[in-house]
């Protein structure tokens, strides 16, 4: 253990922790000291070699880590452990119900001030980097029309949707950009489009022929998931299912187009086109992880969101040497 | 006058100084206090109705401006201007002699040290913007592969490198990207395309047809600037030209490829595509002019970039109260 590397741990032991976990080794400047966990320390012994702790012992861990990545689900997981995590440790999270996340900095902010740590809420790619683009778009342009598009990628809502159905077996729910819909809002045009006429939806169903007509037919007619959609579903293999199951892909976009005092449009796009979303996610939370150990360093407390963090931060020192940027 | 808008002067009254003037009045927190210029002021009366002094008077405005945007040009003005304003005020800059940027920096950060001001260097979007995009894709991605490609867009450099063939006229060049190359740097497999690979160059010439065939041989020629490019040379009419050196169009791309630890391509990019260069550029340099302001308020003194400047400092007290990007 190199004395000056950053000390890292991770909370929770799914998709975006194993992710997390392999960023963190591709790194010069951290290291990964503990991996805490809900389940028995032992059912883990055998996915991983990092260190592993109970989620009751965090304690124990108080001053020898410099930042923990939580990684637990959004709707219940991080709600209730990154304000408990807070009051002992710096947080990076990738929370994303869009909806609750002033809530959660409120609520977070309260703790980690009082506990002299920093918590980052939100910094994902979505939340996160994405947010961040807008935020820049209308801070350069004020009066930019933006659109952000997502897709080819999974909904895992809409996946459930469909598998709570009678008679689904399995099913996976692409969310998938219009094309015309992307054209139209590079032309600064797509202002009036709602969100049917900008993303169409993929559904693969594994199903028994007797049922698939009428399976179809219920796909289709799900209020606020697929109604109004233009909907595809294609009945397949288990196998197929479970194949893109493994391989997490997705996209997106944000494009926005404001008008120069002149009359000329000014179009800024900000695309990520994704092998595995959750490894990116983890990518992006290990460097806001990054940037809350030096903050907290410089004294900085509470819970703050993305757009309150310099690039420079998220930066290594050796990086932040080097002027080949400019 | 609203007591606590952020009052700005400008310095230099050429393309980028109009393009400021004009974006200052679309926000809501900004106010044009003055332009100081190096010509006679009446010579700029009839151009604006906004305050004109002397640079000899700088001192006049000390304390009663909170941020100066310096729109000379890089060769020469900015050099020798910024460090003078910065012993007196906030300055933002959009430098752009990408070799000699680490110098500027030390040298106006002693000055403004020592003044108690702030100066941000190279906030344009090349270099700027487009250097937090570099440095933003290798902080999430460390061995991430990224390339930067620039146009359609006018070269004044190219431009006047033609225009010093005798027997031409009147020139503009475009540097445009190939189309190829942009596909394989999305592809990841950009790695080992060289200059001449990445871009072609289009000229617009006039001149006698008499010295049409030398002139365009010569072009072609120019070690440096065309020799080993794809080169389109058109020979147009005076009006031709004209027109297009009062549309100042540009776009430009930043693509960067990872692989991720599953070994899944992971693709960024951010793209511009600017019907009006310098009313962008100065879009850019006002948002940061508001930065240096916050920031020097918050005690911040120096000579720093972009990179090391958050969102939320560019973008507005309103937009800051805004949850709506995340």
């Amino acid at each position: 253990m190199q004395k000056d590397k950053i000390r890292v741990g991770i909370c929770g032991y799914g998709n975006l922790g194993k992710g997390v976990e392999a960023i963190i080794k591709q790194t010069s400047d951290m290291e990964l000291c503990v991996i805490f966990t809900r389940r028995p320390p032992e059912s883990l012994a055998n996915q991983t070699k990092s260190n592993i702790a109970p989620t009751t012992q965090i304690e124990e861990w108080k001053d020898k880590l410099d930042v923990v990545i939580m990684c637990g689900g959004s709707k219940t997981d991080l709600p209730e452990q990154v304000p408990e995590f807070a009051k002992i440790f710096n947080t990076v999270n990738t929370f994303d119900t869009h909806a609750d996340i002033q809530d959660m900095v409120r609520k977070v902010d309260e703790v980690a001030k009082n506990a002299g740590t920093l918590s980052i809420i939100s910094a994902g790619w979505e939340p996160g980097l994405f947010s961040d683009a807008r935020k820049l778009a209308e801070s350069i342009l004020p009066d930019i029309k933006y659109h952000t598009f997502w897709g080819p990628g999974v909904s895992q809502g809409h996946s459930d949707a469909i598998r709570k159905i009678p008679g689904v077996k399995n099913a996976i729910q692409y969310t998938i950009p219009i094309e015309e819909a992307l054209e139209k809002a590079r032309k600064g045009e797509a202002d009036n489009l709602t969100a049917t006429q900008m993303h169409k939806r993929e559904c693969y169903v594994v199903a028994n022929e007797k049922d698939q007509e009428r399976i179809e037919k219920e796909i289709k007619a799900i209020p606020g998931y697929f109604e109004g959609y233009e909907t595809i579903v294609h009945f397949v293999e288990e196998a197929e299912v479970a194949q893109r199951q493994i391989k997490m892909i997705h996209e997106g976009w944000v494009i926005g187009v404001g008008i120069a005092p002149n009359g000329e449009k000014q179009v800024m796009e900000f695309h990520l086109k994704l092998g595995s979303n959750p490894e990116f996610t983890a990518a992006v939370a290990v460097a806001y992880a990054r940037a809350a150990a030096k903050l907290n360093k410089e004294r900085k407390t509470g819970a703050i969101l993305p757009t309150a963090i310099p690039t420079d931060y998220l930066a290594t020192d050796e990086q932040n040497e080097d002027y080949k940027y400019y």
